[in-house]
């Protein structure tokens, strides 16, 4: 918990420009499915139109955070070049393809004769999202928004300043030309807005931290808005006595290299003591071939691991090239480690024994928790979603890989003949519960 | 947001104590149907037995309430009578017949040959819950709990202490009966504790406050758990210049007079200009036989109105046999009353006119919107959901009145052969994305 005064009251003037995003988003919520689209696909356009301007304005924080020395990780995300930009537009499109998520009847219940219930999908309102670096954020961001009907109010991180400044003009630009009021978007420039962004409450309903885990974190704790975020991810792979070798150690070369920063990669490998001669050998040069530092406890040191694992490194999310290797005697110990140290994103086990799968599968309390098949899969694109918000540790839903339901809600409607309660505490009428065809 | 200082953290026996939840709820989220429902029927047969002691440690606790001078409304709710118990025993009863809401497979998808996705319903995990004054919410919450599968820590208010204490006794005398590990549930005794409580993010997956609005605020800043509850419920009636007059001052009356001290009664009146004297001159009296002190806006007071509303009246949640009554011109101004001053609650419509009542509907952002009936409906016991935890006025799902529902969340499993991600990101593979039957 941080103290209050790190929180700034919001101003008049980002209270007044939240409270047009809200109006906006408001008048957003009753357009058609077909007017939603619509933006959309002006947005795509617009985007295409505006692309040279886009690209230069990148180029320009390129240039500027490269002058204050920004490291190579931060600028490879930063870029937003004209193959980046094109598959962003792309991505609009595809959002812009997704079935409508609102107006689904999920409840339809028959209270009493002439008083009728239903539940019905709504949007959320307006999200507050705020990033780091990424400017392509905005883009996907504004899609999804729109797509289910909500405003969005965005800050992005200042080495993309000029890049998102574009981003949003041509954004606004778009949205003039089509039936969704431009203001339902709005970006915050200032780190000071950005922090009174946490005390909206009322007029944003959802706050959505794409960054680091401190990032994350320090939201978290300083909000009434709830957040979907992942502050951790420290994923294991278990590898049992009953796994067959070459996909044990193929799962995890990519469970662990194929994107070490994110964060459904592995960082600790359990092995099972059975295997675990036979596995080392084979997979400590596949490890070393990728670049691969291991740690080891004693028993996985014994057989070959060089680095030596400290009691911290178990619950360390390294999102580097760098993996904590355990020997354990059964999968209870493998399960007990995961229940202290994990958590809770997601964990998988290799092994041909289906009972012990199923064991496995049961048992493990995460978003995701997978049978011979890399960890890397926890991604809302690779589920299906189509698009993604956000990955949420939170076990509350929406839960894990986000797609655009993490941007709805509900709302129960009664159509009634002048029921009033009373009558119904009184014995005089009862309740028919009566569900109806949806 | 409140200084650090005020939460403590957890002792090493809490954290020990909480721990032990966790686990007995992790072996308790394995435990079949059959079993979860065979230790509620436990619970409800060992309560009957102790019944007696039950309502014994009840008399005390209300003899202690009322030496110390505990107002009428606080005793009302305190006590627990062999009535309220049976009740409260029926009420267990009921939970156990409940559908299982655990192992419903939600999605199932096969991503590419043998690798198939599914997405299952699974506990939440441990609940927090802290309340105030009345104890059958432990016997409420305990079999919410059990049912769903999830661990419950739960602090009562000091008045209740020799109520709570035997109940919780009983509740682990029944589970040792049972297939259910009795640590699944655990009784905190002090405020220190219920503090510390909120620190233990990890541990416990839900924060429930059942109380006061001062409670659920001062909890939803002093914690990273997420948190289910409501702070304020200003609900709204609008009597529109088509309303049956009959049927609004019904409706009006008994949204405001059936149990004024519940969330869901209305603390404005809005009313449309064109029927404001016809309806004020048959609702005065009649609100006046109900006790019921309206205050109006001067356009009501020239109607009859007596008492004066301030500005603060519209944003006030009485509680009481009060009501704030505005006139307006037109539903457009009632609908920006509403969205200026509303909380989001529970909001109802009074018409004839259909195009007016879907106007109403479709733009009103509250958890509940109502057409010609009262706002008293909004309740999980009168949707049909069985039971209640409570009602949310956070927009993201569960919102509004929230059954079984709110203690579930669902696990990613993806079952595979060795898939890797990398064979999808090098394009060696593409993704079927292909729906399987549920």
């Amino acid at each position: 918990m941080t103290t209050p005064s790190l929180i700034p009251e919001p101003t008049q003037d980002l209270y007044q420009r939240a409270t047009l995003v809200r109006r906006s988003a408001n008048a957003l919520s009753q357009a058609s499915d077909k007017q939603r689209k619509s933006a959309l696909i002006a947005i795509a356009k617009t985007l295409e139109l505006r692309s040279g301007e886009i690209v230069r304005a990148n180029c320009e924080d390129l240039n500027n955070a490269s002058k204050e020395g920004i490291g190579e990780a931060l600028m490879a995300r930063l870029k937003l070049d004209e193959v980046k930009l094109a598959s962003a537009i792309e991505g609009v499109r595809q959002v812009a393809s997704l079935c409508d998520p609102l107006g689904i009847r999920q409840l339809h219940r028959e209270l009493d004769h002439e008083l009728t219930l239903e539940r019905v999908t709504v949007p959320l309102g307006v999200i507050g999202v705020i990033f780091e670096a990424r400017p392509d954020v905005v883009i996907q961001i504004a899609s999804l928004a729109i797509r289910s009907g909500n405003g969005a109010i965005l800050k992005g991180g200042s080495e993309a300043r000029l890049t998102n400044k574009v981003l949003m003009a041509t954004l606004h630009e778009a949205l003039e030309t089509s039936e969704v009021n431009a203001n339902a978007l709005s970006l915050l420039t200032t780190r000071q807005e950005s922090l009174a962004l946490l005390r909206l409450d009322g007029l944003v309903d959802l706050i959505i931290p794409r960054g680091s885990n401190e990032l994350v974190r320090f939201i978290k704790d300083n909000t009434r808005i709830p957040v979907l975020g992942h502050a951790d991810g420290i994923c294991h792979l278990y590898i049992d006595s009953a796994a067959d070798l070459t996909q044990a150690s193929r799962i995890a070369i990519d469970s662990k290299t194929q994107y070490p920063a994110a964060c459904n990669a592995i960082e600790t490998l359990l092995i099972h003591e059975d295997i675990a001669q036979d596995f080392l050998v084979q997979a400590i040069p596949e490890f070393e071939s990728y670049g691969v530092t291991l740690l080891g406890d004693l028993k996985s040191q014994e057989l070959g691991v060089k680095g030596s694992a400290q009691d911290h490194d178990w619950s360390t999310e390294y999102l580097d090239l760098m993996l904590s290797v355990k020997i354990v005697h059964s999968i209870d110990e493998a399960l007990e480690h995961i229940r202290y140290y994990g958590s809770r994103h997601t964990e998988g086990i290799v092994t041909t024994n289906k009972e012990t799968a199923e064991k496995f599968l049961s048992s493990v309390d995460s978003s995701g928790v997978y049978h011979n098949c890399s960890t890397r899969f926890a991604d809302g694109f690779r589920y299906g979603f189509g698009a993604e918000i956000g990955i949420s540790t939170q076990t509350l839903p929406p839960r894990g890989p986000v797609g655009l339901e993490g941007l709805i809600t509900y709302r129960y409607r009664i159509r009634g003949n002048g029921h009033i309660a009373n009558d119904y505490s009184s014995g005089k009428r009862t309740f028919l519960h009566k569900d109806l065809p949806l």
